[in-house]
């Protein structure tokens, strides 16, 4: 066994997208996508798992080893990243979810979520490039002018050109408001660009002809704060009359970060000397453009950290089957052995568990906002769009967080697992989580996520976006509540109400003290995360009972569906009731110490 | 602010000591260690402090990014090791609690925990060299012939020479029984001795000029299993007739690991090649003798993850207190700057104060569990002695696993703080995560110490070892039901009632299943964890309160801690009952997936 010996969850994803929520009957009833049925989508998953595996994967420990290399501006992607993202690029891969007016593949989001999990798990330096590049097309898609589109989309569906998307400054993270960078607008219509940018990934590589920045900068009269933000898209070669590279713009890369993991992966300073820009959208409105992206964005670094959650759990779990090492505790389980296979260890199928009872819930989950997403994309009922508007504005940030903190966790047990063996190299153990705890860091820092969900979501929200998800997880409680899931329904019941209580403290008490959205963020998402992926339990343990009721050839699938899904049950959720206790003892305790003491 | 910035804790520690435990009575009352009077503590404690923060803490950043080296069998260590090595030896700090029949100081172990959590947090790589010669010479001062204490001790205290222990092969990690390294008795006493052992840290090195290796091998005749086991001492050159470095031994070292973290100090391949060793305690009691040394190192190592914490605590409240982002949720508290300190927001005090409150709480247990040792080895007293040998063996499994894996958590939440700046190398950070997470690992792994607790300490436990702890907590919950800490006391107590009620269930249930004890332990040891800490910062609470009722000058210093302490009791303690609840959820569900499933 080798690191490299990722095995992309096909059959998995064919549950959740085929058995769970029947993603061909949705698709089939939209116009945009009537003609993705349940063939194509298992031909696309055994497809997107084979370059996955095949392509992706070999190239994740040298990525790692080799790193980016940075010399006078220029930046060198590990061995073998330039050929395989060219392969990848020609597969069609980069546009699979894009436009098809201007080259995309215009497939639902529902697959490229199962996609974009299988290639952050083989190779996250090397996905991240084509993730980019498929983010800020959207982003162009959506806002830019029909000029930028068919100048810009068609090469980077077909990844000869690639994206970034540029917010960071040095003294600017979350508050992006801080911004120094300014656009001066020209007679022709464009702008000049002229800034600093930081933590830019994927900022100089060698990969594609070209680089498409969006950048977030001021007009000279902007008005202060995040109301003044506009976006431009700034190319490192400005396209010639044939729309090919032409001259270069003001645009260099003044070196790369030393980092902890994602080491095949640029993270650049970003230096914009009166570049040509484009504006994309509204001036000042550039913020909401960006946030295009950054959702997208969002759900994918979540993919990151499910999948590399996933690719760790694999290793581990092939080591725990083979190595021997000590007895079980009822006796040896294997007696012409020297000692018995991990796995007769309760312990170490504690950490197995864990790690697989939350990937899978995090996989149903992502499915299901991919579900929403194109709902929001291609459904012709205007209210069934608004509602699916709603979950996604939601459920992304849970997903972000929720999934990269699930992940990272994850990736510390399968290392745990291996004990000594996942601290060396070797393995590649020690890589996942390296490469994982990025993701939960940026795009937008988890906390950041927490106080989304928390405040625009749920506090300050009057759209009625949680009521919508409660409304839909209480239709599925009564439906089954005497079913197969009766365990389940319960304690989905129980949490339910406790989460509902929980959310009106929080709301009256904000009400007089604003810290308490703040205090109470990061355990609520954890607390609604555990209820989420209660319901995924729920919905797929219902799926596998009702196989086995029915008979079926593949028993062996189902019941382990049932199996890890009880054991989320009866080991993992309970942690939800601390949670909403910790939440209650509300922000004082938080604020009480004077700052010049920390 | 640069990384070295490492602040030793001398005000929080003699806080501890002479505060809350009254250290110089119990140590007035031993023969041993009547001269260490509080003025001496004070004076151990500053002196330490500035040889982890001028001597240690300014090469972890560069012993990090060097590495060790490894060419033709010689080990290169990080630029400035070698002096600062010299340094640290000639100030006596390697026999700090050494025997001073042979040279040692014959300090309280009390203070040596202290003064290791110091240099692991500075410099963990160069401070392992260092503890590990401590831990061997305890194993040799308490289990060699004279003649071997005579030949070896002075050498190691005065850190001439340096030590390791040899546990590890390839295919026996956690399951010693299974070692094939082996030792042929000669006539002359003494043992040819060889094999292949890996992880073994400082195997090979330019610290010192002799290394000596305390081994496990089994003689040709010995039992199979654990029980087979001897130990060896092998020193990688024998003395000569002086006592000074003689003929080279049959000791190499085969190469060295790449490792996640930790890169300055050494993790040697080592072989064995009829290499002459002297054995140290009885035939085939090996394993006995080596936990002498490895119960040391596992107090040690607790203090390692511990130590992380604080560091990186440290950092992250500095960092946090100078960068500003974004504005407090009351509106603007600095509206002279562009934005308020990160500290104005909720969420980024959580990360701080949980850090914070596990570290403190930490501290204090770490100098109680000293105080047990001192007992151990001074107090006149044998019923004395024998109450604190059961708490020892009670804690130790505790104090490994619950600083270590706080401890991680508090590097990972450090890193947190920072954002994106957390993950590049350049602050540190991220370091200290990699550092860190090594110490859940080795010494045992933490799944190895939760089943000690839980299975030898605990169900399977003749002793009363439990009982001795639970009798101490109920006394002092009896005295302070209505006083200053009445809140702390009451969660404890029915945090006690409920550790009751959960450990005679799993003592019921594992005499009917065996593998209740393995699927308890590590949330167990969780919420032992949380009950002792929330024990400790009771106590510390109350001393602080007292001493605010009394009227102090360092009113800020007592006001923090009961802040502190408030924030654990409120938002850390709930989740004991969540731990009760998983636990009590039993075994058969973690152990249901047939093994060929996962």
């Amino acid at each position: 066994m080798t690191v490299s010996d990722y095995k992309a969850p096909v059959r998995d994803m064919k549950f959740v997208l085929n058995e769970v929520f029947n993603v061909e009957q949705l698709l089939a009833s939209m116009p945009g996508t009537a003609e993705v049925n349940a063939e194509l989508i298992n031909s696309v998953l055994e497809e997107a798992g084979k370059v996955a595996e095949g392509l992706l994967a070999p190239l994740n420990r040298q990525g790692d080893e080799i790193g980016c290399q940075f010399d006078g501006g220029k930046v060198t992607t590990p061995g073998g990243f330039k050929d395989a993202y060219r392969t990848f690029a020609e597969g069609g891969w980069i546009g699979l979810a894009g436009d098809p007016q201007y080259g995309g593949q215009g497939m639902p989001k529902t697959l490229a979520v199962c996609f974009e999990e299988m290639i952050m798990a083989a190779n996250s330096s090397l996905a991240l490039y084509a993730v980019l590049s498929a983010g800020a097309s959207l982003a162009i898609s959506r806002h830019a002018s029909d000029d930028l589109k068919q100048a810009y989309l068609p090469k980077l569906y077909d990844g000869s050109w690639s994206a970034t998307m540029c917010l960071t400054e040095p003294h600017a993270g979350t508050d992006l408001g801080m911004i120094k960078t300014r656009a001066v607008p020209q007679s022709d219509g464009s702008y000049k660009v002229s800034g600093t940018k930081i933590f830019i990934t994927g900022g100089e590589h060698d990969l594609s002809e070209n680089i498409i920045h969006l950048v977030l900068a001021k007009l000279p009269d902007a008005p202060a704060g995040p109301r003044g933000i506009s976006l431009f898209l700034v190319p490192k070669f400005l396209p010639d009359g044939d729309g090919n590279v032409g001259d270069s713009n003001g645009v260099s890369c003044g070196s790369i970060e030393h980092k902890m993991g994602l080491k095949g992966s640029a993270t650049c300073v970003m230096n914009f000397d009166d570049a040509t820009g484009y504006l994309v959208g509204e001036i000042n409105k550039g913020l909401a453009c960006m946030f295009t992206m950054m959702n997208y964005e969002r759900l994918t670094i979540g993919l990151q950290g499910l999948g590399l959650g996933d690719a760790s759990y694999q290793t581990a779990a092939a080591y725990a089957r083979e190595r021997i090492q000590g007895r079980s505790p009822a006796g040896p389980a294997q007696p012409d052995k020297a000692a018995d296979s991990l796995l007769v260890h309760p312990d170490v199928r504690r950490m197995l568990l864990n790690m697989r009872a939350n990937t899978e819930a995090g996989r149903a989950l992502a499915a299901y906002v991919g579900n929403q997403l194109d709902i929001v994309y291609f459904h012709p009922d205007e209210e069934r769009q608004a509602r699916a508007a709603k979950l996604v504005a939601l459920l992304t940030p849970i997903t972000k967080a929720a999934f990269t903190d699930r992940g990272f966790e994850a990736c510390v047990l399968g290392q745990q697992v291996l004990g000594g063996h996942g601290y060396v190299r070797e393995w590649g153990q020690e890589q996942h989580v390296r490469d994982a705890r990025i993701a939960q860091i940026y795009e937008g820092t988890n906390g950041i996520q927490a106080l989304d969900l928390m405040g625009r979501k749920v506090v300050f929200d009057r759209e009625g976006m949680l009521e919508e998800m409660l409304d839909e997880m209480r239709q599925f409680i009564d439906q089954e509540k005497d079913g197969r899931v009766a365990a389940f329904v319960a304690a989905l019941d129980n949490a339910l109400d406790c989460l509902v209580r929980t959310t009106d403290l929080i709301r009256q008490a904000n009400t007089e003290n604003p810290h308490e959205v703040g205090a109470a963020s990061v355990p609520y998402l954890d607390l609604m995360t555990l209820i989420l992926y209660c319901y995924m339990w729920a919905r797929m343990v219902k799926v596998a009972e009702d196989a086995l009721a029915a008979g079926t050839e593949d028993s062996d699938f189902y019941r382990a569906k049932i199996q890890v899904g009880c054991y989320f049950l009866d080991r993992i959720m309970p942690r939800y009731k601390s949670l909403a206790e910790e939440i209650s003892a509300g922000s004082d305790v938080v604020m009480a110490l004077d700052e010049a003491l920390f």
